[in-house]
C-alpha cells in the first residue's frame, strides 16, 4: 500500500518531521511518500496561505502517480475536500482524524494550535465534522508554525499552555494543532497524563484501515471526479 | 494484540457472523476473540434490551481476562462509555467507528437500521457524536435483527430499501445500522454503487490502530476507573 | 394514585432522604413508594454504575407491582428510557423534571453536581433534552454523591460553590444535580436568593400531573414494550 | 391557589373553552380564573396579532388582582417573558408546556397548528426551548383559529391532518397546537392510538406542581421586575 | 426614497441621536424619518418594556404614513417581525442589521450592551438569527440605556467594558448593543482599534439597499398581512 | 467608490452578465470593475473548482490595483475568507450576501442551485453563516452553471424547479444559489410571487453600504494581513 503523505506547506524541515511521524507509525507493508508541494508557502497561518497550499497540493497529487490513499498534513485539512473529488482512494486530514480519535479516547477534549489567526478556523472545522460539542476549546500557544522545530524552547512553551488549556477546559485529551508538532506528541503525554493525539499518525493508521477495508471516497455525490470543462477560457477578463 | 470483539446480544449465529467479519479484516498479529455474553437478551431491539446487554457486557468484560482493545457489537453502542470506565485499552462501539469512517469517504450519508423503534437511538447518538449535521437520515428496514441471518429474502428487503433511501435522501454512503447485517456489506456494495460502511469491519481497524499508536482510554476525566464503594448495600429498600 | 419512587443506588440513606422528599410534595390521594433496587451501586458515580443501577432498576420495576407513574431518581437519568419501554404509566427522571422545571422559572440556570466524572454525563443530557440553551454550565461540587448524607460541612462546600457558579455563569436560577442533595433545596433557596430546583419534588408532580390528565407513554414508536425473544441464548459465546 | 387562566385573544368562546379545559382538571384548592383581555384581537394569527395581545394581556395581568400563577393560553407563548418579569408567581405558556410534556412521553412528538403562517412561529419557540431535537415537524391544518369552534366538520380535517402528519413524521405523541383545540384532545386521542398533548390542561397542571413546590419566577436576572423609569416622555415624537 | 426610522422607546433625547445616526449617513435621495411612539417606555430594558413599545410602535407605522421602509432601532429588535407583517417595504432591526454587519467584517465579535438583563434576550436573538456561532459573548456594561446621553462617563465606562470584553472574547470586532450608543461609535473604533459596528446606520444602509433593489418583505408566508377578523370581540371577558 | 467584482471563474460570458447585474444596482459614485482571473476553471462547479478559483483569484486581487471593497461572485463564497485577509477593504462572496438578505426579507428561504454536487457546499456554508435555521432547503436544479447563458430552456427548468422546491419547502423567498442566475431574478420574482434574491447584487449594495459607513475588514483576528515567511522553500520535497 502506497501513502501519499503531504505537508501541504513548502517547509523541508517540517516535511522531514511530519515523514518521519508517518514512516513510524505505518505498517509493514505500507510506503509512506512523504512529500510537499513547491510554491506553496513555508508555513499555512491564516486562510490565505491555506488557499495557496491547496493549489499547489492539488498540482502535487496530479503530478504524484498513483497512490492508495493520502494524508493532507496540515492541521486546517486545507485542500482535503478538493483532493477528495481528484482521486479515488481514501483522504483524510489530520485536524479531522486527530478529532475522530480524540473523540474515541476522551469525553472532552480541547485543541492547542499555534497561532491565535488559526484558532476560528479550527473552531469552524470542528463545528463542520460536527465535534464541536466534544471539543471543550480551541487555544494558541502563540508560536509560528516553524518555531517547533526549534526545540527545547518551543516545547517548554508548548507543554505549559498544554497544561494551563486541560485545567481551565476541564478536558481529558489533548489535540495537537499543527503538523509541525508531531513529533512532540509522546513527549507530551508522558508530561502531562492524559492522551496526546498527533493528527499525522491518526491519520495514517485510519487510512491504511480504509485501504485495507476497501472503503474509497464516494464517487456518487459531491466528491465526484471534477468535470471536464468543454471550452478554454481567453484569459484573464475585465469588463 | 488481543482485541475482545463482543455481540452485545446472545445470540450465537450474530456473533459468529460478526466474530467472522473481524477476523476477515484483522490484522497478521491481532488475535479476534469473539464472544457474547450470557444472560443478554437474543437480539437488541431498543432501550430496554440495551440496558440488558450493556449490563451482562461488563461481566463478560471483567471475566474475560486482559485485552489490548474492545469492539462493542451493537451499533446502539450501548454500553460503550462503561466499558470505556473499566478497561484502559481504547473501547469503540461499531456505530460511531462506522459513523466516523463514513464521514471520512463521503458528503452524506444515511444509516439503514433494522427496526424503527431504534431510529431515536440512533439520531441520538448520531446528535451526540456530533455527526448529525454529516447525516442525512435514519432509516429502517422493517426487519427484526435477527432476520439478517436468513438469507437471501432479508437482503433484497434491505437492498431495496437502501436504493430508496439513498435516493431520497441524496446520501452518498450507506451506513449498515447493525451489527447483523456485517455479511451483506460486500454485496451491498457491489449493487448500489456508493462506499456501504460497516461498524464491526471498520471498529476493528479503528482499535487496531489505536492500540498501534499506543493511545488508551483518557483516565483523566469521564472515563476514570469506577470508584470503589466504601460500604456494601444491605439489599432492596422499600420505604 | 402509586407512584413508584425509585433510588437507582442501593444506599438505604439516600434511599430514605429521596423518599421523604417525595412525600413532602405529593398530593392527598398520592401513595409514595420509595425504594431501591438490592445490587445496585452503593452511588451512581459516572456510566459503569449507571449500567449497573440501570440493569437491577429494570428487575425492581418488574418485582414492584403495578404502579400509576415511575420516577427515578438519579439525576443522571440512567435508566429511564428503558423503563419508559416496559410500563404504561408515564416515567420521569429526576435529571429532566429539574431541567424542564428550570426553563420555566428562570432565563438561564446552572446544574451543581457531585463529581467531575458527572459532568459530561450531565452536559449529555442537558443537550439531549435540547436544555443546553439554557444551561450556562454543569459544574462539581467535587463531593462525592454520599457525601451530602453527612450534613453541615456537604452544606457549606455546596452553597459556596453554588454562589461561585451563579456568579460566574450570570445564571438565574440553580439546579441540584444530585438525587442526595434534595433536602438541601429549600436551605440553599433562602441563602442564594434564586430558584433552587430540586429534581425528586420536581418529578413527582409532574407525573402526578401527568396521571391526572391520563397521559401514558407513548407504546407506538421509540417507547413501545420490548420484544419477546423467540428463543433463548445457549448462554456466553467464545468463538 | 388561584390560577389566572388568560386566554390572550378576546374571543368569547375560546375563551370559555379554555377556562372548562383547565378546570376541568385543576386539583380541588384551585381556582381557575378565566379570562380575555379586551382590546386583543378575536384570534392570534401571526406576529402582529401577537404584539397586540401581549399588550393587551400585560394590561389585564396588572388589573387582575394577585394570583398564584399564570397560564398564557396562546400556543404561540405571546408575551410569557413579559409577564413573568411583572409577577412573582411561576408564568406557563401553553406552548411551553404541551411541549415540555410530550417530551416526557414519548421518543418524537409533532405539532398541529391552525394556519401555516404559525409554523415559523412556533418551530422558532421549539427551537428556542431547546426542544427542536424532539420536535419532528411543525404543520398546519389549514384552518382558521376560531374554526375549532364549529364542531363536526373541523374536528375531521384535523384528525385526518394528525394522521398524516403522524405517519410522515414517523412520530410517537402529537401536540395540539392552538388553545381553540383543548376540548378535541381526549376524542383525538381515542382515535389516533398515540398521546394527544394538550397545553391548557398541561400547563395549568405544571404551574400548580411549581406553586406546591414554592417555586417562583427568579427575580434575580433575566425576569426580574421591570425598571421604574425616572422621566415620562412627552409623547409621539416626528424628528 | 422615505425610510421610516423608528426608535421604540420614547426618549426624546434618545430619538434625535438616533434620527441624527441614521441622517448622517442616508444617501442624497434618501428622506429619514425619525420619530418614537408616545405611550412607550422611555427607554427598553427588558421583555416587559419591549411588548409595550412594540404595541406602540405598531400604532405608529399604521399612523405614520407610507413609507419605503422601515428600521427599528432598538437592539432587541422588538417588534420587527410584527411591523414585517403590517408594511409591504423592508423593516430591519438594528440588532440584526449589526450582527450581519459584523460577520461580513471579522471572524469572531462580542456584543456589548446597557444592562445585564438585555443578556439572554439578545442572546435568544442571536441564535434565533443563526449568528450564535460568530458571536463570542454578550456582554453588558452595567449602564441603563438613558445614560449613554450623558456623556463621557458613560463613554469611559463602555470603552473600559469593550476593551475587556474584546480581550476576553478573543474577538475582533464589537457589536454596540443598544440604539443610544449609536454616537459613541466612531470614537471608540478609533480608540479599540477593530471594526466598532453599530445598528444604526447599517440599517438604515441596508434598506437602502434593498429598496434599491426592489426587494420587499415576502408576503407568502409568514411575513403575510395580518388576516382581517370578522367579529369583534365584546370586550375583557372573566369566565 | 471602486468596487472589483471578481467572477471566480473564467467564463467571459458569465463575468459579462455578473458585471451587468453590478453595474445596473451600483450607486451614482460607484465604479464596477468586473473581471475575471485567467487560469481559473471555466465554471466552478465542486470543492476541486473552488480551490483553483480561489488560487487564481488571490492573484487577480493582488495584480488589479487598489480597490475600496470587493465582491466574489461565486455562490459557493470560495476565496473569500482568504482575500479579506490579504485587503482592507470590506469583502463579500454573493452567496452570502444573498441568504443575509433573504433573511431580512421572509421567514424561511430555500437556495435553488445549479448542480447536485455543489448542495453540500451550500449546506455547510448555511451551517457555518449560522443561517441554515432559517434556509429550509438547498436544491439542484440539474443544470450546469454554463447552461443559464443559454436562455430560454435553461430558464424554463429553473422556473419549474423553483416552483417544485418553493412548495415543498413551504418557504417563502428563492435564493439563487449560482452568479451565473443574475439576470434571471426579475424575471422569476415576477412569475413566482415571492422575493427571488440573487447574490451578485445584494453583494454590491452590501459593500457599498459598508464602505460609506467606513466599516472595513478587521485585522485584529483571523482576517490580519498574511504573515510574511521568512525563508524561501527549495522547491517540491519528497522524503
Amino acid at each position: 500500500m502506497r501513502i501519499l503523505l503531504i505537508n501541504p506547506n513548502s517547509s523541508p524541515a517540517m516535511t522531514r518531521t511530519i515523514a518521519d511521524a508517518g514512516k513510524a507509525v505505518a505498517a509493514p507493508g505500507t510506503e509512506i511518500a512523504g512529500c510537499c508541494p513547491s510554491g506553496a508557502p513555508l508555513s499555512i497561518e491564516g486562510h490565505s496561505d491555506g488557499v495557496l497550499a491547496a493549489f499547489h497540493t492539488l498540482k502535487l497529487v496530479d503530478e504524484s502517480g498513483p497512490a492508495d490513499a493520502y494524508v493532507l498534513a496540515c492541521f486546517d485539512d486545507t485542500g482535503v475536500d478538493a483532493v477528495r473529488e481528484r482521486v479515488a482512494g481514501p483522504v483524510l486530514g489530520i485536524g479531522e482524524a486527530a478529532m475522530h480519535a480524540a473523540t474515541m479516547l476522551a469525553c472532552r477534549f480541547s485543541i492547542l494550535t499555534s497561532l491565535e489567526r488559526s484558532v476560528p478556523i479550527l473552531e469552524d472545522n470542528a463545528a463542520r465534522y460536527g465535534l464541536a460539542a466534544r471539543c471543550r476549546g480551541v487555544h494558541a500557544a502563540k508560536l509560528p508554525v516553524l518555531a517547533f522545530e526549534d526545540g527545547e524552547s518551543a516545547y517548554a512553551v508548548l507543554r505549559d499552555a498544554a497544561r494551563e488549556v486541560l485545567a481551565r477546559d476541564r478536558s481529558d485529551a489533548l489535540v495537537l494543532g499543527c503538523g509541525g508538532m508531531a513529533h512532540l506528541a509522546p513527549r507530551l503525554a508522558g508530561e502531562l497524563g492524559v492522551p496526546v493525539v498527533e493528527g499525522v499518525a491518526c491519520a495514517v493508521k485510519f487510512v491504511e484501515s480504509l485501504v485495507s477495508l476497501r472503503l474509497a471516497t464516494s464517487k456518487a455525490g459531491g466528491y465526484a471526479y471534477p468535470l471536464v470543462k468543454t471550452a478554454l477560457s481567453d484569459g484573464e477578463q475585465h469588463v
